[in-house]
């Protein structure tokens, strides 16, 4: 254990708020590392949506205090993935959670994985452990141990960073007249966030287009190019960078989900409109 | 800055619980502010809800410790209106928040304004700021600014406290044998709390009445004058004053908003009932 | 008040989290022990479910610090029930709610109550109190000077602890062939834990049971006696020891409590099946 001050665990889950399982684990981080700050990210990831669970971490880390990342969202508890503690190559960088893609992006944005263990045997897991909730039994206690200065080496046994795994998700295509992209985040106002990049758009006739053609499995709408969601009237659709630096699909007030009537990870085409 | 220990932050806002709004202000807040306290009084006022918002944030503002207070509930993000922050005449309140009418009631509670300033072109805003998420990229890091002892100053332009918008709300009626009130905060039991406080009601008919005609737009209902819920049978409505000192409608172990089919800012007639 | 810091507070209700009665309690709570953290178990508990809440307490205890435990599921506020604090045997733990069987289950999982105050009267309360949110007015401020240090005695009139109330649950019966159990939780995930501990269940012939058929009162499935939700298909249903050490019912990736129809406290009849 180091003897400096105890740093921040962040804390995303797909646990909800209707039970207690973020609770306790955040009641075992109390009791292992009284000092130790834990700031909720969300808990609202959509039951075992490790896509969306990803992006999410990865667009709220660089917003982060450098520290311990507990992030679960875990289809596969007490099967065969792996759990896994990471140090990023960014200084202070730690992360905590289970192997199965939900964890590599946000490590991306911190200089990528520079050391790993494996958590299967860790020696820091309460005892005995239960097949369902690794994160109070498992990764709780090795979060608290890391923000506590304990090493990586302490909580589980070394394994390559490069085998960590990546969920696998479908890129985005830039034609020459249109984009294909991907629902990759949607929130609880409907917004709907897309792989596309603001910066990945440079150049293609979409980047300057006024009016947006959007279509989904359900039909095909025009989005007005904007930059707030009052720049369009009131019921609208826009097509915005937004807060994460994605482009994105709104309805000004509204609900772009609900009236799109799509989910985290089906397709959009997306075409300039006269 | 001071170097005195930070002060305390609650956190009101209508970002909800699904997504990681809230948290990642509170990530942005723990980076800048590391020993600030955060406290979440709720972050599920109803979507753009300004009313509401302020009412809930009026009614807690006195048990809450002085420090700084930061609202969100902002429709108009990335629109016209003002993003601003707040010195209150009792000393240690100082707010955060659109300049929509949501931070004014509570203001009102702890003195009023003394000094305000405009954060449109803060230097404590991050860099670059989006357009629809300024509790992360002004509101929080002028609130961490402000938790460790910043001042004003440095967080924005000076300007008229006296130029703060107000919420226009309807005012309760009172008559002489009925009053006309209106629903202003509904919470999740279906408990209807009205904009008339039981101090402004003292005098009138309905004071003194056991039983108190209560009509809505969906029909007319009887209400026992109650102090607590289990004064009334099981499923009957009551009158009674709630625990922030406003004049209520509930169902004992029901919902009057669903029985009343009732929302936020609709009128309410009572009568004092034989 | 001792001089010692502040111990940590938990936090249980069925607050919910749309408003912000939660959120006031810590509020007060940061204004009267600021430096005293709480951690929120949960208040997602189903409203006025006093004995789903007393299961998530108990089923908690065990990984939370010594320190104070805030609960309040309390259909009766206002009434006739008593607020209580109670002293358990094993050190530093402290409880606060109120006395409607609420907390003696996970009192008794910390040694049994050693001391009892009623809080009636207690000069601690807010004044003037409330009759509908003793959270915030009784509750919360006793929570805060238990964790400041301060003494069982100043807070109200001592009382015998075995008069604290009991919620009257049914036991589990184990007959030759077969087991009746109750639901005494359901998570939000729809697992249905039972009252019936794998320690219980040794010898009986379900212990060894590959298959369990299942009756509700909706009808008869067949569970397969598992360890890990992946141990089964997905969509099928597994028996196994969840991580509270009680035997529950779930389906892989599915909702049980969907499937079953079943709600907190109903009766389910378990067979080994062929």
């Amino acid at each position: 254990m180091g003897t400096a001050a105890p740093v921040p665990i962040t804390f995303l889950s797909d646990y909800g708020v209707a039970d207690d399982f973020a609770g306790v684990c955040r009641a075992v981080i109390a009791k292992l590392a009284p000092g130790a700050r834990v700031i909720d990210l969300t808990h609202g990831i959509r039951r075992h949506d490790v896509r969306a669970g990803s992006a999410v971490l990865a667009d709220a880390i660089g917003y982060a205090p450098s520290g311990v990342h507990l992030a679960i969202v875990d289809p596969g508890v007490g099967g065969t993935r792996r759990p896994v503690a990471v140090r990023a190559a960014e200084a202070g960088h730690l992360f905590v959670g289970p192997d199965n893609g939900l964890l590599p992006p946000a490590i991306d944005r911190v200089g990528g994985a520079l050391e790993a263990v494996d958590l299967e045997d860790s020696p820091l897991c309460l005892t005995p452990p239960s097949k369902t909730f690794h994160g109070r039994d498992l990764f709780a206690p090795v979060a608290a141990h890391l923000a506590l200065g304990g090493s990586l080496a302490d909580a589980g046994a070394s394994i390559d960073p490069a085998t960590l795994e990546r969920h696998v998700v479908s890129e985005p295509t830039l034609e020459q007249q249109r984009a294909i992209v991907h629902a990759d985040r949607i929130d609880g106002f409907g917004n709907v966030a897309t792989d596309l990049t603001l910066a990945a758009l440079q150049g293609h006739p979409l980047a300057g287009a006024s009016r947006v053609s959007v279509a989904t499995r359900s039909g095909r709408r025009a989005a007005l190019r904007a930059q707030a969601f009052d720049d369009v009237p009131e019921g609208a659709f826009l097509f915005y960078e937004d807060s994460s630096g994605r482009m994105a699909i709104a309805v000004n007030r509204g609900s772009a989900a609900e009236v799109l009537e799509i989910r985290s990870g089906e397709e959009i085409e997306l075409e300039p409109s006269p």
